[in-house]
């Protein structure tokens, strides 16, 4: 360690196990909630109304997919902030994937994982995370699979960066 | 067209032009939309909070990147509903970037290409759509890039289906 590492205790890019399953998050996901996302975002039909939601491939309400994404990005942001991730965003999703859909009632949980981690080489004060998280409700059953990059500071920018 | 051809006036699989880019939406960023969707869904300090914000290198207060993508689909919603596109939803996205920030005052609009079309081989009634979304500012710089899949019926599912 350099004496440029930071010690304020937050969790850092070489803090990040690669491959190690987090578990975390518990999102009760309701009707009210549903029906205000989609109003605002989302207002297509079987997000809002019984009887047309009954006449769809899904058989009954359900929630907007940006609205899934939006209730698992407040698991993970809960999740950073109870583990002071040094976070520095994200530039974007590679992959995000709705496979069943959410209903009123429904509760959520998150696992993830990063799969591999690199220093940037442009910015050695930055850390690149490939990470990967899933979504399931009370039966286990997965409603969304989201991959990105995530963006988290290095604690000791001096060190030298391994290829 | 056979028999079974849809009469009821809806956009549908047939009537998707390839390789034609579509312009909508106009959609009004306002601070206090910003504030609440962030309180809820990404309460992370740069969304909600003057001062925080100014320490980061977007150096002004930002919405969520997933209030972005929640506002961009309710200018796609409107527009298929205005053209009475007959969707199916979409199984996920491919990809989703945020190459710039939204701030609070910032107006949005869209511009889509559906980059290839195809009749499903094992549902007739339904045919998928490569499409691309660019979402961009008042001064035309592109906050968000989404790539994803469409579902849409087929106004003939009878008719034969081309390789």
């Amino acid at each position: 360690m350099t004496a440029d590492a930071k010690t304020d205790g937050r969790f850092y890019f070489e803090d990040v196990q690669v491959g190690v399953v987090q578990h975390y998050g518990r999102y009760e996901v309701t009707r009210e909630e549903v029906m205000e996302f989609a109003g605002k975002y989302d207002p297509q039909p079987f997000h809002l109304d019984d009887e047309a939601a009954a006449q769809t491939h899904f058989g009954k309400l359900s929630a907007s997919g940006w609205h899934t994404a939006a209730m698992v990005m407040r698991m993970m942001v809960d999740n950073f902030q109870a583990i002071k991730q040094a976070g520095l965003g994200s530039p974007g999703v590679d992959k995000l994937e709705w496979p069943r859909p959410v209903f009123p009632g429904d509760i959520l949980r998150c696992e993830a994982i990063t799969k591999s981690k690199r220093r940037s080489k442009s910015r050695p004060e930055m850390g690149l995370l490939d990470g990967e998280v899933k979504a399931f409700n009370q039966n286990d059953e997965c409603v969304l699979i989201m991959e990105s990059v995530g963006l988290i500071e290095v604690r000791d920018p001096s060190a030298p960066i391994e290829d």
